[in-house]
């Protein structure tokens, strides 16, 4: 029985080592500067989330071919990569997995063209599969994907964002990619369309679970993670659904008192400390975990069409490991 | 007969209005901000070159359906408008076409963003035309694209840069965007590989001479257009054929003067006209003019496995305009 991540790990070992290999690989460039950004940035301790889920769904689809779920994974990671170079400069981040960010180290502007040739590259490997259903839905992420870069942009410091705002958002800046490395998995298997549905709809709830998730720990005091800065997405402005739910409830000084730290350049330990306290005060973390419980069951729900088997017990799993995770 | 870039632009008015039309649609989104820079971006007076060379290339071709030369006009402006969103960021740029570039007004933020989505745009738009040539030209052609910046990255204040150093960023940064539009007008076309091979070194030959002519513009002290600044590429630190030229035939002493400045921030007026002074005394602006005419001859020769015809002219006069322009 698989039941928890390390079993998922060992399991597939063999599998996620091709997968790294593959990664590495697909790099592919004679350019000096390319090559050193993207190796660190790839090397960076990613835990290839896309890359497996669309591995475990090409495994529950009965893909036999072996080839194309590791030239699609490492795709879909090298997207992934992308959006988090330009992420990081968008941020002005320093620290990204623990290690200095990339954009402290080769500067802003290394990190916008590095992940530039990382959206190509991923796109070149993706044409070479010949299939046009797997371009059309990758085309579609990407474009979608940006959208949601856009749309998190315009909602800087916004205090008044609401929950479909934000769900609309999370859907489109990291669901959608989850959701269609799911859906990648049942394509090149040659899935029955039913069952392509079940796993992307598995994908868009895990995806949104496990940004949810992520978005908690952002004001998960007792957490000490290395790597993991308390408070990062309060001192950028950005308003996520911990923050909404505690929006919802505060009292008129207490909103004035978030409003006015929300639109700080910085934030103090004791800015900090006192969103915290309010968190816990109105339960505000609390109500978005149980969010992320929610989708993660209906994700879960979603694979019922299929048969009990390892691949979907690890895929069960996963959806339980990513609302419970500490980093 | 067509023999003056007024005479093409006359001829195919039509078929630009529609492209400019596509151009506009293409964007499609319902996110503001997109909206906003896209519209401002794609309005801001570019001469449409790649789109304009495909519709010719396509029309030299025999192609008839009138559908994909429009549908991949707008791809390829796509991609070089995100590439001089990218670009403007880059280089800090304050101006572009003679107004405000879109990151002095909407930050280098949305800058970055909006390329993204104008690439990923582009792709959705290809994809749509489920021909596996055209991806596999295009998704090739973006990451030489990006290779070529991060070369030019790479390059930046290198004094020692050479004559194939150059050739190499130039042909990956322009050359290749220009030879991919043109080639792409023969895909459609479905014209012999002999055609599609002659067309495609055209679109080279071409883009090189763009390129080197745009370069010279730089130190061309008369003129005064709109829009151009004098020493913009030195005051990047981007070292041009007239630079390298010029490096080559100065001595030590000028040598370490022109260096210095290379190395420097900011270009004073008193700087500027003394490497204008060196460009007049051993002519490293005429001899790099010499090589965009060559370039452009080549590539007119290059359309001699084609009978004679307006869209035949046109392209022959294209390559004389590119040489001849003075923005």
């Amino acid at each position: 029985m698989i039941t928890t991540l390390q079993d998922i790990l060992k399991e597939y070992r063999s599998d996620m080592e091709r997968m790294e290999s593959r990664i590495h690989e697909s790099l592919g460039t004679d350019v000096a500067l390319i090559q050193q950004v993207g190796k660190y940035i790839l090397g960076a301790g990613g835990k290839r989330f896309r890359p497996l889920v669309l591995l475990l769904t090409s495994r529950l689809c009965g893909y036999k071919e072996h080839n194309a779920e590791y030239i699609l994974g490492g795709v879909v990671e090298f997207i992934h990569t992308a959006s988090l170079l330009h992420d990081d400069v968008i941020d002005e981040a320093k620290v990204r997995r623990g290690r200095s960010s990339a954009n402290s180290i080769w500067g802003n502007q290394a990190s916008i063209l590095v992940g530039d040739y990382l959206y190509s590259k991923a796109l070149y490997h993706a044409v070479r599969l010949q299939n046009q259903r797997v371009m059309d839905v990758l085309s579609e992420t990407t474009t979608t994907m940006s959208e949601g870069e856009v749309l998190q942009l315009m909602q800087i410091q916004n205090e008044d964002m609401n929950e479909n705002d934000y769900f609309r958002l999370v859907e489109c800046k990291t669901g959608v990619l989850i959701s269609t490395s799911c859906r990648l998995g049942a394509i090149i298997s040659k899935a029955p369309i039913s069952r392509e549905d079940a796993i992307t709809l598995y994908g868009k709830k895990l995806g949104l679970a496990f940004q949810i998730t992520d978005d908690t720990l952002d004001y998960a005091a007792d957490q000490k993670q290395l790597g993991k800065v308390l408070g990062k997405d309060l001192e950028e402005g950005k308003v996520t659904l911990p923050l909404i739910y505690l929006l919802r409830k505060v009292d008129a000084g207490e909103k004035a008192h978030i409003t006015s730290i929300l639109h700080a350049d910085a934030v103090s330990e004791d800015d900090l400390g006192s969103i915290m306290g309010l968190m816990t005060k109105y339960r505000a973390v609390d109500d978005a975990l149980r969010v992320a419980q929610v989708l993660s069951d209906e994700a879960k729900a979603a694979l019922s069409v299929f048969p009990d088997s390892p691949h979907r017990q690890a895929l069960m799993t996963l959806a339980d490991h990513v609302v419970q995770r500490e980093n």
